[in-house]
């Protein structure tokens, strides 16, 4: 039996976004997202209320970066989704994690983490109670540790995780369970 | 050391979405897509391509809903994502997949899934290459075995998967490693 819940945006699994930006300082803020998606070939969208200081610095630069969240930095992402800039001026310095000039837009990259995203603020969308900021991907910065024998990246290695908006837990991503494009095959031959 | 990839659609976890439709005939048409995300409170988006059956259905009914794939019809899925409707019109047919009319908007909903999403169109963002569909959710679906005793949805009862675009695998949603809003504060008061 189906429940009507209403209008819920209740996507799982979501993952857990980084958002970096420079300040009128050029002073490092980050924010955590998760609604957030892939726009397209090249593009990034996140969902922002525009009361962040995030939103502000992103108008300013025209610039972000977006790093995905790992296991290995959970606490310091959690703790970057609670506080907020516009209170704690120096939310960033107190997380204990590095940043660098990005080399591409203006806006720092998160270093320690395994993929982070360059970009280039394409369009803002701005509505009553939120603004959809969709950026440009100017480059994608992958930690080389990430890499297999074969070249590729291992997702496994990313020790990505997952946000649950039902109950705000965390979980890892587990084992492998199938393969896209493929295990489907069977299906299709039916009949 | 961090390798420069280029501009690399390269988020994680991807969601596994089951995007459906119908068709001129009232045909149920169902595809997979993994670019997408929450895009305000009442709001999801998901990148098409223009060619495919979706799209025309989508224009045509001004409606579509969105379900969350599982972990038990993993190859249902997968299926659903390699071929299309414009080759196979009896592709949904051919799945073994059940779907009944929403009450709520012009699309089919897979009664079978954890979650869906009804979505009526709110905007189109057409694209040379793609085409980015802004849904409006009407109402939330979610089965009710989803519900733990507290009245919550407990995500690991999704048997959602996770889909890597990196080497075309599906994940299982792993333990849990930390708790949001929570973990964080840690990090907060050192100094």
């Amino acid at each position: 039996m189906l429940k009507k819940l209403g209008p819920k945006p209740y996507l799982f699994p979501m993952p857990v976004l980084l958002i970096a930006t420079y300040d009128e300082n050029k002073r490092v803020d980050v924010m955590t997202a998760a609604w957030g998606g892939v726009y397209g070939e090249e593009k990034l969208a996140v969902d922002l209320d525009p009361h962040h200081k995030t939103f502000a610095n992103i108008k300013l630069n025209k610039a972000f970066t977006i790093s995905i969240a790992d296991i290995p930095h959970l606490k310091e992402a959690d703790y970057l989704g609670i506080y907020s800039a516009n209170r704690y001026p120096d939310k960033f310095d107190r997380s204990g994690l590095v940043a660098a000039p990005s080399e591409i837009v203006s806006a720092p990259v998160l270093t320690e983490f395994p993929i982070t995203f360059e970009c280039e603020l394409e369009e803002i969308v701005e509505e009553e109670k939120d603004a959809h900021v969709i950026g440009r991907i100017r480059n994608t910065l992958a930690d080389e540790k990430l890499f297999d024998e074969s070249g590729k990246i291992d997702p496994t290695r990313i020790q990505a995780f997952v946000f649950d908006t039902f109950q705000n837990g965390y979980y890892a991503i587990g084992e492998k369970v199938g393969n896209a494009f493929c295990d489907g095959n069977e299906i299709a031959k039916k009949e």
